[in-house]
């Protein structure tokens, strides 16, 4: 929140556009975490049950913007965001990394020796084996979400259960950490997008600092062997610096491929402009996912 | 089972070396439909807790083969078992793609208007949201596992509770199939690798086959754009047909990378083995995970 003097006292600047962002999930999922990284934190999050309604609450204007996972250092690539991706006209304008952290909940006044059972998704509860082979005395339950988990027990008041979810679903249901990273592989990052209607007029001028943006984009070659190579070196002769290459055999269509392929530049940059013109030859289809400042990896 | 007539009778012939396969999840997982298809129907199948254990028990030699998912068509590689082939040195000996079909399961004697909830993996219950909507009277609950789903219906005699599952779990827990294939999705696939111990005398000639073998590698480049075009080049120029390749950033190490490639060709007919031989000039790693037999993927 920021202040603004005016004459002797300070006022607060009311938000000139309340932002909404839908997400996947309950209130305090990780996807949330990504939103408020992408928006800010005077977004307003927008928890809805599935990526299909994440995607139409912002084609139908429903919401001001989206935020999606895309691929996890665990479990890969999101396929089915990328299907929705090349479906709906959205275009991607952020991404950030987020690290998976589990953390053991209860709610006030519970004290972990007090925890017979802990309630989580059954992902989340096998990403912390280590801590249920520590404690024996105390049992897995699945649950349908991780952060819905943490509103659970608080909102039933339970005395000796805990949630594993991230500490932003803690904070939401007023409840305690009472053990912090307790997931068993520390380099377990989740991509995520943030997505718009499409603002092709908002482009922005980036020569003096194109290496700073990414470019994603799906294409689809046919008999994949010469014609992928040729493909890439639409920007291996350009010099540009691919981030991600992944194939996926296109349903239906025996030796036909689809490529998701992100690189540093901006398509205002000439080198990448005519990388893009070239690819454009050489493909049966291409469709700019968008550009977008490149974020840390965190790896 | 096989019968070999002897004399004027039958003699049931007796299994000559009864495999055992290990495969992450419940006896009726998904894992244990690939196994039967890759091992055969009389390889015992051994369910596991966790996908380090599985490839554990072949390297310990408790089991003879393992059966681990690799990559889905809506959910992507699976990064994690991709970390396991590298670590342990097990070779895959096979593949096979299975269709993610699930099913309303309920124990004998219960019909379909008793059903008042209905228990599975959330995964697997976010896969029938179309089943849930026109049937709104029926409460999702969520589960460890699809195949723990019927086991513990039909163990309790749930008599108001479904499962959803596959339909090897109906078999197994001697549950009915109340309706058959209720999932959203129907393109909805996962591929399995088999996998052994080493076994490099076994190697097979395929000259005469060669473009049924399918091998899978990993390898490592750094600095991207110029290295991966001249690494794909050992097969573009060899006119040897990739069909997998997925780029993966390299933990730690910003800029360097991991690709998992497959391609049509066996190591010992000459094309392969020479675009293998210039790989290895130019990968910092190179890791040949195997070469078997590429199955149909059925997409």
């Amino acid at each position: 929140m920021e202040w603004t003097g005016v004459g002797g006292g300070q006022v607060k600047r009311a938000p000139v556009s309340l932002q909404t962002v839908s997400f996947q999930g309950e209130a305090g999922a990780f996807s949330q975490i990504a939103a408020r990284e992408l928006a800010g934190p005077d977004a307003m999050p927008v928890p809805l049950p599935t990526f299909v309604e994440v995607f139409e609450s912002v084609v139908n204007g429903k919401c001001d913007a989206a935020v999606i996972p895309i691929e996890n250092t665990l479990h890969g690539s999101v396929h089915e965001n990328y299907d929705h991706l090349l479906r709906f006209e959205l275009e991607i304008q952020g991404e950030t990394f987020v690290r998976i952290v589990h953390n053991l909940i209860a709610a006030e006044g519970v004290s972990f020796r007090d925890i017979r059972r802990v309630f989580s998704h059954p992902v989340a509860l096998n990403q912390c084996l280590r801590f249920f082979e520590n404690n024996r005395g105390i049992e897995k339950v699945s649950f349908y979400d991780t952060a819905g988990s943490v509103k659970m027990i608080t909102e039933e008041k339970l005395k000796d259960a805990g949630a594993i979810a991230s500490a932003a679903a803690a904070d939401i249901y007023k409840a305690r950490i009472l053990k912090k990273s307790i997931e068993d592989d520390r380099a377990n990052f989740t991509r995520f997008f943030l997505l718009r209607k499409q603002a092709r007029a908002r482009a922005r001028r980036s020569s003096d600092g194109a290496s700073l943006y990414k470019t994603s984009l799906v294409f689809t070659v046919r008999n994949i062997p010469g014609a992928l190579f040729k493909c890439l070196s639409a920007f291996a002769l350009r010099d540009l610096n691919m981030t991600k290459i992944e194939s996926r055999p296109l349903r239906g269509k025996p030796w036909e491929y689809l490529f998701y392929l992100d690189f540093i530049g901006h398509p205002e940059q000439p080198s990448a402009k005519n990388a893009l013109g070239h690819l454009a030859e050489l493909a049966d289809m291409l469709k700019l996912l968008g550009c977008y400042p490149a974020a840390k990896s965190g790896k």
